[in-house]
C-alpha cells in the first residue's frame, strides 16, 4: 500500500544496488555508441509546450506532463512548458536550432528519462529511460546498417541472449501488395491486418481481410505465402514479379550483406510481413524481437526501451558492495589515525570508511563492517598502538594479520591488486 | 535573440563536447565519493507537490515548477506534482520511506539536475546540476570530517585551485556572543550582521549592529577582535572565557585535527565569524571559498553548486574528438568491406565510422574525415582491391601507408596502443 513517503505513482527511487546496475548498462551503451562515432546529446527535461503538442497524436498529447505557468500567471491554470515525452522531438528542435553547427551527418545518441502520464503498473512507468540512436543528414543505406550493428553490439555487450533483428522494407510491402493483386485503396488496411500474423491464426487474418473488402481468392494466397514454412522463398519469388518489390528485395539484401560482418546470421532475418512503423518510415524498417514472442520487443528503429531491456538482462552474480575496507574507531584518541588508514586504503583504490557510530565495542563495529559488505576490517586499539601495527581482519575467513604501520600502504596495494 | 528552436529560457542543450566535459567531472566525483563509501541515490524528477511545498520558505515556494493535473482534472488548473527543487527534501522522503532498509549510517550522494523558476541570466539557470553529500543516522563528528575530506578530494581531483575550507561551529558563535556580552535576545540579529564582515567595512558593521540595538561599547571590541590581523588568536582567547565557547573551540580543533591528514593546512581555516547555515545546522558549520572572493563559493555543507564549479575548472587542452578512424567508401561495391574495416578498428578500441555521404570523391570524403577530427582515414578503392591492401592515411601528416588486409587488425592494435 503506498504511503505518503513513496515516490509519486509510476516513478521509482533508485537505491545504490539498482542504480549501479542501470548505470553499468548505460555506460556500456555509451561506450558502444561512441565506438561507432555517435555523439551524446542531452536536452532539457522540459520543452516549451507548443514544441511538444501535436507531435504524438491525440492520445499522446493526453500523456504529456504539463508545467503550470508561474508567478502572476499561475492563477490562469495554464501550462507553458511540458516534460519531454521522447528524445525524438527534442532532436528535431536541436537540428533546427543548431543547423550547420552540427556535424554532417549528425550521428547522435540520447540516453535518459522521458515522462508519460500513462497508467502505471505491470512494468509500465511514468518516468522511464529511453535510449535513442539517430543519424540525420544522410540518405545512405549504410546509416541503417550502422544503427543495426550498433544496437546489436549493445544488446550483445549487455549479455542479452535470444534476440533477433527482423528486417523489411517499405518497398517490399508495396511490391507484396502489387504481386498479390491487392487493390491500391485497400493497401494500408491490409498491411495493418497482416501485421497481426504473429498474434492471429491465418484463418482469422483472412477473415479480417475479408472484412476490409479483400476477396478470399486474393487473401488466401497472400496469407498462405506469408505463413508457409518457406515463406521467405515464396515471397522472394513473388516480389520479383513487381518492379517495386524487386527494388525492395535489393534494399533488404544489401542491408543483410552490410550487417553480415557484425551480426551473426541467426540473429537477423528478412520478415516480409513486418509492417511496424510503416506510416513513419521510408526505406528499410526493422525491429528486435527477444525470445518469448512479440511481447518482448525492446527495440524498434533506433529507439531502445531501456526498462524492458534492463529486465531481460542476466542478473549479476555479486550483490552491491559499499566498502572494501571498514576502519574501526576503538578510541576517540585514535580517530585521526583511523582517518588516515582509510585515506591510505583509498589511495590504493579501495573503498574505505571509518566507523561513524557511537559504540566503542569491537563486536558492534565488526557487525557494521560485515553489514557494509566490507572484505577487510582494520582494528587499531591500545595493543596495536603499543605494537606500532594495525590488525587487518579478513571478514570472510575471520583471519587476522598484524601489519606494521610502515607497511600498511604496501599491504593495501596488495589487497587492491587481488 | 532567442528563436522558437532555442531550449526553454534558463535551460541548455548540451552537445557532445560540453556534455563530455560535464560527464567527465561527474564521473570523477562519483569515483571519489564511492571511495569514501558513499552510495548513489537517484530520486524521480518530480515529487508530490505537498512533499515540496512549505520546505523552502515563501520565496522558495514561488520558484517551484508545478505540474498540472491530468485528464479530467486538467481543467481545474491545479497542480499535484512538482519538479524537485533540491536533493535534500527527496532524501528526507527516502529516509522516511525506506527506514531500516537503509544502511546505518546512511551515507549517500546525489548528482543531478534540480529545477528552480528563478530569473535566468548571469550564469543562473532554471535547470542546473547539484551534487549533495550527506550522512544520516550518526551524531559523530567524524561524519563532518569525512564529508569535508571527500569534498576536498573532489575539488582537488577536478583540478580546482585556490580554494579554502572555512570552518566554524554553532557553539563558537554562541560562546562568542557570551564572551562579548551580547544580550541573548539580540543574538540571532547580531550574527546575521557579523556574517557581512566579508562584504562591509568594520565601521559599517558596527553601525548596523547599533541599529539592531547593540551598544557601540560592546560592538566595537567584538568587531575589532573579528577583524584583527590575529583575529583567530584573539577570538580563541575570548572563547576560553565561556563554557559554550570552549566547547565550540574543542569541536573546531577536533575537526581540524581529523582533516589534517587529508586537507593541506593552507586549505582549511577556522573563521569564527562564519555564520552561514546557522538556523539549519547544529555543531560544525563550514563552507568552501574559491579564490576571487565571497562571490565564488561553490560548496556549503555537503552541497556542491556544480554549475559554478564547472565554470571554475581549468579548460581541457584537447577539443572534442568524434572519431579515431574514418573509413571512406569509394565504391558501393566495397561498402560491406568498409563496414568490416570499421568493425575491426572498433575491435581494437578505436572510434570508427564509415562515410555516410553521397559523394564518391576522395577529396570530399577526406574533408569529412578531417571535420570529424579523425586521426586516420582508411581508403579502399580499386587499386587497393587489386593489391589486397588498405591505404591508411595519417590525417595530421598526410602520410599514407599500405597495410595488407591480413595485417589490418594488428595495425589497428598498434595505432590504439599508441
Amino acid at each position: 500500500m503506498p504511503t505518503q513517503f513513496d515516490p509519486p505513482s509510476g516513478t521509482r527511487d533508485f537505491l545504490a544496488a539498482e542504480w549501479e546496475l542501470r548505470e553499468h548498462a548505460f555506460a556500456r551503451i555509451r561506450s558502444v555508441f561512441a565506438g561507432y562515432g555517435f555523439e551524446p546529446l542531452v536536452t532539457p527535461a522540459f520543452e516549451r509546450l507548443d514544441v511538444l503538442l501535436g507531435k504524438y497524436g491525440d492520445d499522446g498529447d493526453k500523456l504529456i506532463f504539463k508545467i503550470l505557468r508561474r508567478g502572476e500567471h499561475e492563477g490562469t491554470g495554464e501550462a507553458d512548458l511540458a516534460l519531454r515525452y521522447d528524445h525524438t522531438v527534442p532532436l528535431a528542435r536541436v537540428a533546427a536550432a543548431y543547423g550547420s553547427q552540427l556535424p554532417t551527418p549528425y550521428k547522435r545518441y540520447a540516453i535518459g528519462p522521458v515522462w508519460r502520464a500513462d497508467r502505471p503498473g505491470h512494468g509500465r512507468y511514468r518516468e522511464f529511460a529511453q535510449c535513442d540512436l539517430d543519424t540525420l543528414g544522410t540518405a545512405s543505406a549504410l546509416a541503417d546498417a550502422e544503427v543495426i550493428c550498433a544496437v546489436h553490439d549493445v544488446l550483445d555487450d549487455l549479455g542479452l541472449r535470444g534476440f533477433r533483428f527482423l528486417l523489411n522494407s517499405r518497398r517490399v510491402l508495396a511490391g507484396l501488395l502489387e504481386a498479390f493483386g491487392v487493390p491500391a485503396e485497400l493497401g494500408p488496411g491490409v498491411l495493418i491486418t497482416l501485421d497481426k500474423l504473429d498474434k492471429l491464426a491465418p484463418g482469422e487474418v483472412i477473415a479480417e481481410l475479408a472484412g476490409r473488402g479483400l476477396a478470399e481468392a486474393q487473401a488466401a494466397p497472400l496469407v498462405g505465402a506469408l505463413t508457409a514454412g518457406d515463406a521467405a522463398e515464396q515471397i522472394r519469388d513473388a516480389l520479383k514479379r513487381s518492379d517495386e518489390g524487386a527494388a525492395g528485395l535489393d534494399e533488404v539484401d544489401s542491408l543483410l550483406s552490410l550487417v553480415a560482418g557484425q551480426v551473426p546470421g541467426d540473429r537477423v532475418a528478412f520478415v516480409p510481413r513486418l509492417v511496424r512503423g510503416l506510416s513513419y518510415y521510408t526505406g528499410p524498417i526493422w525491429e528486435v524481437a527477444a525470445e518469448g514472442g512479440a511481447g518482448d520487443v525492446p527495440a524498434t528503429g533506433g529507439s531502445l526501451g531501456m526498462e524492458r531491456i534492463l529486465m531481460l538482462l542476466p542478473q549479476p552474480e555479486a550483490g552491491h558492495t559499499r566498502l572494501d575496507v571498514a576502519v574501526t574507531v576503538m578510541d576517540e584518541r585514535h580517530a585521526a589515525r583511523s582517518f588516515s588508514f582509510a585515506a591510505a586504503a583509498r589511495g590504493a583504490g579501495l573503498r574505505a570508511s571509518v566507523y561513524l557510530g557511537s559504540s566503542g565495542k569491537l563486536g558492534r563495529q565488526l557487525k557494521w563492517a560485515n553489514d557494509s559488505g566490507a572484505r577487510w576490517a582494520l582494528i587499531y586499539g591500545n595493543a596495536e598502538e603499543e605494537a606500532g601495527a594495525v590488525t587487518v581482519r579478513d571478514m570472510t575467513t575471520g583471519e587476522q594479520a598484524s601489519v606494521p604501520l610502515s607497511g600498511l600502504a604496501a599491504h593495501f596495494a596488495e589487497l587492491a591488486a587481488g
